[in-house]
């Protein structure tokens, strides 16, 4: 079975146990033959799919009344992964959303690290520091590259245990975010897991 | 007496009890031939302004060892006017200052109103949504509006509020934060007590 997960720069396939991704520049849908089951956040590659008969969106298959409408499907399709937990999608944004008892409880979204990163350096030159993901959450700092950082992270991190649940690390900046969140499960085919509950 | 605080764009005075700008291009402080007591942020107008026996820098006055050196002169000064509470100083950055029994404890650093609405909208333009202040705080968002309002505005709150301290607004965008943090008090005047004590 062929799983495909569309993003804005690629697509991201899964072929049994194995994932490779290709660009959506230069990549041929009609290159595949058998069955691909995927899901599309961009609205024109999604378009251009429609006339591959072999091409299965997934996104029909979802009972929408759980989620909202403007909701990614992204976020959606991880979602309907978990059956209790706070999962957070750390890309280009940060998603955070909660699922109880296999149920969307709602969610929010946070800048993700390289767009917050310039957010400060453009504030002021005086803010131009890389995040400390070594800092110590339980202290007010008195430095300024803590101080931005605690601003970032800290804020992030108190929101999501004030929820006690399992937390799901997701998304490209996963494994940055695993050293705030040191309790979090990293996974990086929860995509994968809900379109293959969706199947 | 005439106070000054000195910004990046304007000079802004406190006379008795009117309180005035001046744009930071176009004022000549030879204009003034009284003492004048200030704090300036920017160094290059801080130099400029050495030669004016009759413009006093407050920030020598400071006892620093309670501060740490790249802390803005504007911050120490608002935590030298309070003696219990948490200080929100919300300009193009957002300052949370935490005081106790007149001592500083730390600090962290949040991006202001306006920079943080640019940050959404330049990850997507699906984010591109104006901040909603009479944001529900007590419920996860299912709407993409919220969503982002309760990605800035809500994890600030819940930080803040964490402290359990009293909460001072001030900066240009009090007024605005005041509808997330209800029960805070918005003090405009706050750097200007703080150099009155100094004095």
């Amino acid at each position: 079975m062929l799983l495909c997960d569309i993003g804005n720069t690629s697509y991201h396939f899964l072929d049994a146990d194995e994932d490779y991704k290709e660009d959506v520049k230069t990549f041929n849908p009609a290159s595949i033959k058998e069955n691909v089951y995927y899901i599309c956040v961009e609205p024109n590659t999604k378009k251009s799919l429609l006339k591959f008969s072999n091409w299965i969106d997934l996104s029909e298959k979802i009972n929408m009344s759980n989620y909202y409408n403007t909701m990614g499907i992204d976020r959606i399709v991880a979602c309907e992964a978990v059956q209790n937990g706070v999962i957070i999608d750390a890309g280009s944004a940060i998603t955070v959303d909660v699922v109880k008892d296999g149920v969307f409880q709602g969610g929010f979204i946070y800048p993700g690290c390289r767009a917050m990163s310039f957010t400060y350096k453009n504030i002021s030159s005086a803010l131009d520091y890389e995040f400390n993901y070594d800092l110590d959450t339980k202290k007010l700092p008195k430095n300024s590259q803590d101080a931005i950082s605690y601003g970032y992270l800290k804020l992030l991190y108190s929101e999501v245990i004030s929820y006690k649940m399992p937390i799901i690390l997701t998304g490209g900046d996963a494994n940055l975010l695993k050293k705030i969140f040191v309790d979090a499960k990293v996974n990086d085919r929860l995509i994968f897991e809900g379109m293959k509950k969706l199947i």
